[in-house]
């Protein structure tokens, strides 16, 4: 059922390019209006004594300022700010079998830092403090089917992590619920079948990144019956199966487990509060909170009207990157299997110091100008037009971020590439990975990006 | 080798009784006194202006203050001294096979702490700043052959967490290693078989909890080989390894992973550091950091003198606890196969809100004493004597803890215990719960505690 969701793109409610069409006539339809005001015009908002920015009740979330040790590649000492928001939130996907496919009730949601307003998103998005209805709008949609699930119609519940840079130990429960009564389809929803929105996700922006890291967690091979058979798969999606079921590893599960706990013992992370007035070579102005250099990325404050969302108009701090990002995964047959080039990664907002990252994952101006550029970074920039599998532009959610973009990347490596990888670095099969991302806290969300984008037809 | 390794307590190096009786005599031998000593008399250790307790080096570990929030069981909120040591220790067990047997180099080790001074302890104790020599002794014995193990001769290599109830998210690497070359053995130093060192986990506070964490994360259904059989084991035995292998379980490892989710998701814990001189119910005095109404522990400081450890006589703050405690995991065979009633756990320290933890984990007093006790406990005090299967005292890390101990027990249900069981509980074969403690930070150190000394023979 699922297999054959994945496999099907005819979809007798919505054609592929229906969908398209209606993200398209959404787009038009909504008005969105995105200004960037002062901190101190920010109803609803306020600035501690210390520089940092919270929501009047208290929840929702805080730009706060962080003090960063680590003596990875060299002792490294630098405070930033931060998005704090300790509460998991729900990423629900609600699912129906129709004729023996499986469909996802999918939402167009326009968030106000999305590169296309409207994005396809899961059934339900919703904060602790959001459903708690701290942001004073109604309930939201959806919310009850995922709360009342029993364990029967609970097909994916993963506790998974948000941008490690950005976030301070922000995690998410990425879960997907099948229903087997008639659902209401509510405006602004459709229903998709898995095999459009990895099509979909060809496309530029047009899956946010809430979809992509919920259904990343589906180990497609789970699903294979010998009725669906192989046979309508691609050969890249069979060799994808096979990466799956395999025993075959070139590095054993007890290696790479020994290899994260020696780097996670040797690498020290101490993450302290700090002022946000207080971050030599950021200032906090009434408008911004940027680098003297202008580096990586800024805070600002929004006023957000939006014509169809639970509050039509309201204002909130917003992330801003100075740059686009590459995310890149380097894929290599080993003994005619599979193997993804894995990053262990550290980054200052992780729950538990490093996580598996794609093979490159950088911000690109940086990467450019950089005298020592990322490893493996130039061999995915200068991959030949064949061996790049996957290329396209994803949107950071657009919820905390404004206009965040990465190139996601899927790349084959050559015959040539070497086997032997620096101490950061080792190789897994989709079986392997599958293995890690189903615990909380292993894949990133940057990884786990690409591995949902990952297309069997 | 390894499965021989449990079988086997002949030993031709070291009896049962040899061992025993070495233990003994060490502990005549040496000469340790631990005599409480006021904080300002404690040397190379300082307390701040907020009442903290750090050593001088700024490294070491200190004794600092909390403040928690949660909303498990009702709304709470308190404060607690806490120690905090943000560094990855080693827990190490070198191992070599001699004569198609596994022998495990295990060290007689005397702890402030230790109920019985010397107990058995790891190869290898040592946090960053000991083998860093901050501690200004000398570099630890045997160090170099875990730093510089090849994967090849890692057994096994997992970061565990340390008793979330009084460490801050304090995590040691365990680690075995199986080496070929001949080793000295030191003086304080035995070769033991993995069923010698079971064997003398049913005395009471012999093993220390080091030895016990580290040896917990052998899956001993791995190393069975259709040569060694079955036939020398015991029913009980056989049983836990059919426990081990199986895909049979009662409730499925996505329903286990959901669970979790939803209870780490559901329940908030929010931590922060606090003043040590502002936390309402404690007093800080010249000697103790201690409850008004005495309760659950307090921290002294010492000065400790000992003859043979690296330094021959230092100061420190211990934790001492006002009673003992009981940890016990009730077992039931669901057709034909065991399984543990596992509860999940919040507690403070913990790295990850919840932790899987034994059946019934408290303080003996407090439960004896309390108008609601812990769920199962009566159950597990009143169970008859021939469905106890483990029943002894065990101590905590002696290094930290003052005469620490928990009774320790395994007890079978009898056939009207109920399937059923409240919100934070539920059924794991051993199969199951092996798979989460490869993982970080999943089974708590009292439940692995209890899994290491399960007994084949």
């Amino acid at each position: 059922m699922i297999i054959k969701s994945l496999l099907t793109e005819s979809n007798p409610f919505n054609s592929t390019v229906d969908i398209k069409s209606w993200i398209e006539q959404r787009n038009r339809e909504v008005e969105v209006e995105v200004e960037q005001i002062p901190f101190e015009k920010m109803k609803m908002w306020h600035s501690e004594s210390d520089g940092s920015i919270r929501h009047d009740s208290g929840r929702f979330f805080s730009i706060v300022g962080i003090d960063v040790r680590t003596d990875i590649d060299s002792m490294q000492h630098w405070r930033q700010p931060i998005i704090l928001q300790p509460e998991v939130g729900y990423l629900g996907i609600l699912t129906k079998e129709i004729d023996g496919v499986l469909y996802c009730l999918m939402q167009a949601k326009i968030e106000p830092g999305n590169v296309n307003c409207v994005q396809i998103s899961p059934t339900l998005q919703a904060t602790k403090s959001n459903y708690s209805c701290v942001h004073s709008g109604k309930a939201p949609n959806y919310l009850g089917y995922f709360v009342n699930a029993k364990p029967e119609n609970i097909i994916l519940d993963q506790l998974q992590s948000e941008q490690g840079a950005r976030f301070m130990r922000k995690r998410n429960r990425n879960i997907i619920i099948k229903v087997d009564e008639d659902v209401p389809v509510l405006e602004d929803f459709h229903w998709m079948t898995l095999g459009q929105i990895k099509e979909l996700m060809h496309c530029d922006n047009l899956v946010n990144m809430d979809t992509r890291t919920v259904l990343s967690g589906l180990k497609i091979s789970d699903y294979i019956t010998p009725l669906d058979g192989l046979k309508s798969m691609s050969e890249f999606g069979r060799s994808m199966i096979l990466s799956s079921v395999t025993n075959y590893s070139h590095i054993s599960t007890r290696d790479h487990l020994s290899w994260l706990t020696n780097l996670k013992a040797k690498y020290d992370l101490f993450v302290n509060f700090c002022p946000v007035n207080d971050m030599p070579g950021w200032k906090k102005t009434d408008r911004e909170i940027v680098r003297d250099d202008e580096k990586y990325f800024k805070i600002i404050g929004v006023n957000v009207t939006i014509s169809n969302r639970e509050v039509a108009s309201w204002c909130q701090p917003l992330v801003q990157p100075m740059q686009n990002g590459l995310c890149a995964f380097i894929i290599k047959k080993i003994n005619g299997i599979y193997h993804f080039l894995v990053q262990a990664k550290l980054e200052c907002g992780n729950f538990d110091v490093m996580e598996l990252a794609p093979t490159v994952q950088c911000l690109t101006g940086n990467a450019e100008n950089s005298a020592k550029k990322p490893e493996f970074y130039d061999y995915v920039m200068n991959a030949p037009k064949e061996r790049i599998i996957i290329d396209a532009l994803q949107s950071e959610e657009g919820g905390r971020f404004y206009h965040e973009q990465n190139r996601n990347m899927l790349v084959e490596a050559d015959d040539n590439f070497p086997l032997e990888l620096p101490e950061r670095y080792t190789w897994m099969s989709l079986r392997q990975i599958y293995k890690f991302l189903r615990f909380n806290n292993y894949l990133n969300i940057q990884a786990r990006s690409i591995i949902s984008a990952l297309n069997y037809k």
